[in-house]
């Protein structure tokens, strides 16, 4: 077992074989995929340091991670005597080491990247950064497998079939429609990076990825063949056959990147720049690739009905969990009062008795207190905080079920609030109102809709550094493309225009440093409204069925329509829930669902 | 006098010489100008359609006039018996004429340009249109010029140097800005196209344009030398010698291809892509260009203390002049009503007795009944509409005085509003309040607040088809970028963060096809406001004074905050003009500007 130290001295002397000035070691799988199975936790086993994000670079005389301010503390506890200094991230998400390299590296310096996990984009963005002082980028070798010899293998986990009564859409049907695309576009293939994608395009399932029902592997969707790289050891006979019926035969994962250097000339491939590797579109090169923003992600961003009418039956499920979740903290307080780590382990039982339960769709963010304003807090449950009958608690959480992935947040008092937190929680509702009330017409795209969930904070001089709204996967990824309701103009996913059938969270929140955080989540679905002269208006339908915590509603600050839309939501609330609950719970819950006024 | 028949058929001559399949006569100029000097109006000359916005393209057996739906009936009427067919835009200003010459063109065709009233962005659209059919674009031949032989001349009207009084910063000082911009992008000169653009770093004005007071030039900001390619014999001895202080050098217009010819081959030039016409970036070469949105722009809209003072005096004026208006038209009616064009003109002669008045900053749309509800409409004498005592009048003005240019939308009730109509206007009003109200984080852009003006009109399935703000001169264009406040998130003046010191229209609105229009425009100042832990929040100084109509206003339907800032903007606007008005037009005044309740 070598130390940290010893694991860098050996990436250096394999830096020094190629002749290599720099290297630089990304949290990044072959699919561009936000949870990294530990065979692509290089970063993590190469520095020690084990937060989600984080980008080393290694030089001869310097070992450098860039973080963003979420991991500050945690870096540096773990990066103590390990020889690499902690690179605080000023904006997060952002490769500033690449300024970083640009200004320390020499003209005639080579830097080397594993292109298998070097998306196209950043390669394209690291390559002109870099071009101006004629720094080299090489892709051709991860240096790390090298020397990592006990380097976990790839996930393979069980596959399963996902029938087409909870997907609602055939594997052969999607197919169709990916072969449509292929003829719009005259092209004869589709690379399928992202792992969703091929999920929600094959109708299978397996847990290969951390909170999320992933199968490794590449598909290859072509006019005549369909090809998914996934290892053909993997799939059960009865599958076998399924996949072979529509079409589908099965490859090694390995073998994807020989295939396409097979490819004849003159074929036409659909690539998304923002997933594929720069390993296999350098194998495909230019002339055989057309670069195109996944057409899978906007298909499967519009869900239909089968999905819809399960979600909703997760959804209560989901308000069930959380109302026993609830009803056991107020059990536990003031006399036992639990850790934050015990309520996300609690509650992760609670939806697991809900049944066809496959696990949280993300750590469970436990806020206690200070806490609730770290924005991607994760309660470890060494370091915790334990609760007290004070303060307010932000919890956000979500489940994966056969009948669909949820993601809710609360935050709740757990003694009487100050007037600030009742104010705060208030404005935070009245934008989380404002976007769930809104009414908009065709075309209008995130940026637009981000406004009016943050307009009652802004009249307030406050704000949230976050999103607002993400798109969310059906059994799939609870964080989805591409639409997003963000205050980032710039960003594509903002300009997309919202349309019928899209899921998306509806989460503002505020942060008060040192003191609290608050959240309001539910899943919104965008929903067509009101068609006449000035063209098609669309609205949302919440999905998410928990009330809000009146304790911490000022109620005088509400308009009669945000208040009339509260009392109906709660209503809908309790008789959505009743019939899944106890006599007990359904007076706990009656009593938190009763009229504001 | 060539008929237009005869003209066409001229061009054709000239096109069957070169070999030409095909001509685009574009409504542009060198300098990509919203208003065209006659010289540049060869679309006009050429088909006999005179509105402001429309392309023609002529091939040997067709002849087709693209615009948008503002001038369809005008188009119709103007293009009968010219054998040019009418080709109604579905969306306005946008090159619909692109996808039909792709379609009708074969391989191997050749269309011809005027390459020097063609931009850079537009040539590369085509170019990158055509080229997937290998249709050839040839820049090199302003055709119509060979046919035209009255052409009218450049314009070269009196220049006049603009008082630092006025301009509030010196030409030496700005130019010293730009020469560090020059630094910044390690560039040796920048090229200024924009006619705005060079009255602004020159403090010259010129009449060369309607409503805009422009002299038509190109500018090059050395880091050695200053070249204005205008025509030395258009100087005056005193301007020449001021500029020649300040190391500008005047040249000839036509000059300055040649000049940029003959430059080193290691020069680079900063150029403005959606400005540089293709002719000159031809000549220049891409290894000399360096490509960057006109730093001129983004120095003008922020307006410095000394224009801002003289704005402050600019604005009373134009509300005097407003209020006269009204009040004459008070006078006329019912009796004597006047025609809309009649109000265009008495308005003109109204703002003209202000003093320091150099006409009006646009043609005014003074749109009486469903004339209001024309977005662009400009009444013309002989075709527009006389007053009656009932409905609305909307009426959208400005005026350019030494003291800078105005912009004001006001609707007013002729008669006894209706239910709908005070509905309407309410609504309109309150989006323009939560606008003018708003408080906001910088880094806000106008994409994002563009929703506050429009959602009490979403809320009730209503909208508008125009943007919500755009940026105003000084004594200079009263459209000008790079701001902007629309629903066009990919736009990029809209994901431009507004800053404190720009100036920008405030104007929702709401059209009922062949009933009335409504319209509320403002001009706002961006400001700072609070600064605390959640960074620097911006707010607007409304600008404009004049009263809104009360009559219009169902104070049901407002906040009690709407209805605080409505009181105090009228008692601003009342302690504004009062100290220019008469006994009479003060008690008229403070009628309008009373507090609503």
């Amino acid at each position: 077992m070598l130390t940290i130290p010893e694991r860098l001295a050996a990436l250096r002397h394999e830096m020094q074989q190629h002749g290599f000035a720099a290297c630089l070691i990304l949290s990044a799988d072959p699919h561009q995929s936000e949870y990294l199975p530990e065979h692509w936790q290089a970063r993590q086993w190469l520095s020690g340091f084990s937060g989600s994000a984080g980008t080393l670079v290694v030089t001869p005389t310097f070992a450098g991670l860039w973080t963003d301010a979420r991991y500050f503390l945690q870096a540096e506890q773990q990066l103590q005597a390990t020889g690499i200094q902690l690179q605080k991230l000023s904006v997060p998400h952002t490769p500033e080491y690449v300024d970083w390299l640009q200004q320390q590296l020499a003209e005639g310096d080579v830097l080397s990247v594993d292109g298998a996990s070097l998306s196209l984009a950043l390669a394209r963005l690291l390559r002109k950064k870099l071009s101006a002082k004629n720094i080299q980028l090489d892709t051709r070798f991860d240096l790390v497998d090298a020397i990592w010899h006990d380097r976990p293998r790839r996930p393979a986990t069980p596959i399963f079939g996902f029938p087409d009564q909870f997907a609602g859409q055939s594997r052969r049907d999607k197919l169709a429609q990916l072969r449509h695309q292929l003829h719009l576009h005259q092209a004869d293939y589709l690379l399928v990076n992202a792992l969703d994608d091929i999920a929600w395009t094959l109708n299978i399932r397996a847990s290969d990825v951390a909170c999320n029902p992933f199968c490794v592997s590449f598909l290859v969707v072509g006019k005549k063949e369909i090809r998914w790289w996934v290892g053909s050891e993997r799939l059960t006979d009865p599958l076998h056959a399924q996949l072979a019926a529509d079409g589908v035969a099965a490859g090694d994962y390995d073998q994807l990147g020989s295939w396409l250097a097979a490819l004849p000339e003159n074929v036409q491939v659909l690539v998304d720049p923002a997933t594929i590797s720069t390993r296999l579109y350098e194998i495909l090169g230019r002339s055989r690739s057309i670069e195109l923003s996944s057409p899978v992600a906007a298909m499967k961003a519009i869900k239909n009905r089968t999905e819809l009418s399960h979600l909703r039956q997760a959804m209560r499920k989901d308000g069930c969990a959380l109302l026993r979740l609830y009803r056991w903290l107020e059990g536990r307080m003031p006399a036992d009062p639990p850790t934050e780590a015990e309520i996300a382990l609690q509650l992760d039982t609670f939806r697991r008795e809900q049944g066809d339960y496959y696990g949280s769709s993300f750590d469970a963010i436990v806020g206690y207190g200070a806490n609730g304003a770290i924005i991607h807090y994760k309660p470890e449950e060494a370091s915790c905080a334990r609760l007290k009958p004070e303060g307010l608690l932000l919890l956000d959480s979500g489940g994966q079920y056969l009948q669909g992935t949820t993601d809710i947040t609360r935050t709740t008092a757990l003694g009487e609030p100050t007037l600030p937190q009742k104010l705060h929680y208030t404005l935070v509702l009245k934008g989380h109102i404002a976007l769930a009330t809104a009414l908009f017409p065709l075309g209008t795209g995130g940026a637009q809709l981000d406004t009016l969930a943050r307009q009652p904070l802004w009249a307030h001089g406050l704000n949230y550094g976050h999103g607002t709204g993400h798109g969310v996967g059906f059994f799939l990824g609870v964080h989805e493309g591409p639409q997003r309701i963000a205050a980032n103009a710039a960003a594509p996913g903002c300009q997309l225009p919202l349309q019928p059938g899209m899921l998306t969270s509806n989460e503002p929140g505020l942060y008060i440093e040192g003191a609290y955080g608050i959240r309001l989540e539910n899943l919104i679905l965008c929903v067509e409204r009101v068609n006449n002269a000035f063209g098609q208006f669309l609205s949302f339908e919440t999905l998410t069925l928990f009330p809000f915590d009146r304790k911490l509603i000022d109620v005088s600050l509400l308009t009669a329509a945000e208040m009339q839309w509260l009392d109906e939501y709660h209503q809908r609330v309790l008789e959505a829930l009743s019939p899944m609950l106890t006599e007990a719970e359904q007076h706990w819950l009656a009593e938190q669902c009763r009229p504001l006024v």
